[in-house]
């Protein structure tokens, strides 16, 4: 396993660290032992060591880690020291959805404006943020600050669309849409395809069933 | 790596695999080698016929893949030529775009039902399916064939509203309230956490950001 392969598996973990610290920040927690974070997460004590490891060792040997530093410094990892301005293309349900999460904003990414093809949301707002019309966009992208653009669009237009941000110098997609966008290798794409998670799920409900067959057949 | 390991990894990329394959069903593509499908991919050919070994090898020697039935065999595999009733939890933006989304169907994924605690919503139709209130959640969830339930709710209530669930014996959960839930052995969870996807792309900007910039300090 390369070294990159260790960061991304290490990586996929590191916001789910950062959310039991944030809990643990708001019942007042000050530090914590690897064993009692592992408890916490159902993850082993040595899986923890070696996580948190790869950035430096925050933790002391007999005092555990402070969780305070630890969260800021997992944070800083993760860039969430930054403010991250966003825009989110599709005012469709999922787009409101994630227009209506405020928890974003406390995490520091901030939905500055939505976008739609359909007239009949123009100018509409969402939590206070604007519709506005897909002909503004490139005009609305190169004049603010945009990092992100989040596709909440059909896979259909969301290959030309992405095309559009990445031709205004965006570098960072988030993708609802249900296809592989091919941008240029200085782009980041997160993808959060929903109908694979669902087979994910219908994956394992067979595998359980199947699993529990063979068992009663070997009783 | 144990052979769980292995399947894990391997499962995540199916469904990827099904929809590229759906796709070269749909161009009227009968068959594949893995060297095409790589490049259209962009995995390497050895990690796709790694990949497909695993369940059973279905390729052949200078023939490559049967796109049909590669496509049926793994749709066997994650379990998607059974119908599985579906209920949504929550029909705010996010539920109602769950709910709007008709290309689960077509998977087999059929929504039954939504709930919510809020009684305007009581009786509203989203693409033809009821809004419940909660209070009938129990009562609906014994007499009915219900695989899945999606929990569209927030955290602060999603555990509560998962131990009602589980109480019923529904088997599987699709949870996109960010928290863990703690589920017995024999429950499914497969967790869509938005922020934790919204961090990891912050950290991947933040990491190219950081690489781009050492680069240039190199040149």
């Amino acid at each position: 396993m390369s070294e990159k392969d260790i960061s991304k598996t290490v990586i996929k973990r590191l916001p789910r660290y950062y959310r039991y610290l944030g809990e643990l920040m708001d019942s007042k927690v000050e530090r914590i032992s690897s064993g009692e974070l592992s408890e916490r997460m159902h993850v082993t004590a040595s899986q923890i060591r070696q996580d948190l490891n790869h950035f430096g060792g925050f933790g002391q040997q007999g005092y555990g880690y402070n969780v305070e530093y630890l969260y800021d410094e997992i944070g800083k990892i993760l860039g969430l020291d930054k403010k991250h301005n966003m825009v989110i293309i599709g005012a469709g349900n999922l787009g409101q959805a994630l227009a209506n999460y405020g928890n974003f904003e406390n995490r520091g990414f901030i939905t500055k404006a939505l976008f739609d093809e359909n007239p009949e949301l123009k100018g509409k707002k969402i939590r206070g943020i604007q519709v506005r019309s897909m002909s503004q966009l490139e005009r609305y992208l190169k004049k603010e600050d945009i990092q992100i653009v989040a596709l909440a669009i059909p896979k259909e237009s969301a290959v030309v669309v992405a095309q559009r941000v990445v031709n205004c110098g965006v570098k960072a997609i988030w993708n609802f849409a249900h296809t592989d966008l091919n941008v240029p290798e200085d782009v980041v794409v997160e993808n959060v395809h929903l109908s694979e998670s669902l087979m994910r799920l219908s994956y394992n409900i067979n595998r359980y069933e199947l699993e529990h067959g063979i068992k009663k057949e070997e009783e």
